[in-house]
């Protein structure tokens, strides 16, 4: 396998930067939040230098895009039940006690300090958005396979993702268990 | 009428401080973002003494959401256009143009800067959230006289405002007109 492309390859050097990286990034969005730290601090808090950060990521908001996948691939992978309802409740469910956790809705956070932060920042959202929404059609094509009704990852963010992330940025109501299923079936 | 329970009576010096004040505020808000100033900014911005403000709003929070109010009911009052589908369409068509506009979807930011702000933000928050609802169900209950179908304020805000607030705040696609009247349509 070329190195290059894999400078995450577990257990490696590549791999442990890139675990300290992405810790310094998580502990610094919650000590001081978005805007409020450089490439520089990350680094620092890491132990590593600005250079390494710079020419693993490019720019803080590759950085901060990477880190923020990075984390939801580890916490919420797409799940994989064998039914279309099935995945889409194992997800809806999965994103509700994220964006009711510490973090909050994260995702929302970060995708608002991107749109802020120029063309760079926009450009990150954008691979941001587009790689979750991938995995959401993956989980969506698997469906379809299956012969199961075909969905657009739109109507899942318009109609399961938007209300849970809108009631919990406006402090609406709790997100029961019963809420976030009726979303599905709704949907379905 | 008791002048203490109508600072804002048309032209009188208290509806002055009050637009002057609003004004300040809009001003900041665009400015400096929100958690960036504080009533002695918003005083010496709108030429009158901190004791004013607090006198008249009691803290920043509730200044923030009295503000934020009053624009609204300025720019995007209630429709009343006589039918249900009517209003639903023209109030969400407002709500698109509002926060596709200049200030971008501005209360859900405010919301969000609140909910940082301690318990008097939250309760600011609260009392924002419960105005535009009061307002939203006002509308509903019309239609609900006119023996029209009665729909919950929350179906409103899952299945129509939080859709094109979450695509607004994450960037993606385009509120047009036709996405905005199909959301109205999905929900009736």
């Amino acid at each position: 396998m070329d190195e290059r492309q894999s400078p995450r390859r577990p257990g490696g050097r590549g791999a442990r930067v890139t675990a300290a990286v992405h810790q310094a990034v998580t502990d610094l969005i919650s000590e001081r939040g978005y805007g409020m730290f450089s490439v520089a601090d990350v680094a620092a808090r890491a132990g590593v230098a600005d250079s390494s950060v710079y020419r693993r990521w490019g720019s803080l908001e590759t950085l901060l895009t990477d880190a923020a996948l990075s984390g939801l691939n580890t916490r919420s992978p797409m799940p994989d039940t064998g039914s279309l309802a099935g995945d889409l409740r194992t997800y809806a469910a999965a994103v509700a006690r994220e964006i009711t956790g510490p973090d909050g809705p994260a995702l929302v956070h970060l995708a608002i300090a991107l749109s802020k932060a120029g063309d760079q920042g926009l450009r990150a959202r954008e691979e941001l958005l587009a790689a979750r929404a991938q995995q959401l059609q993956s989980m969506l094509d698997r469906a379809g396979e299956r012969g199961e009704r075909v969905l657009d990852p739109l109507d899942v963010l318009d109609h399961v993702l938007a209300p849970m992330y809108i009631r919990v940025l406006l402090g609406v109501d709790q997100l029961t268990p019963e809420y976030v299923d009726g979303l599905v079936d709704r949907l379905l």
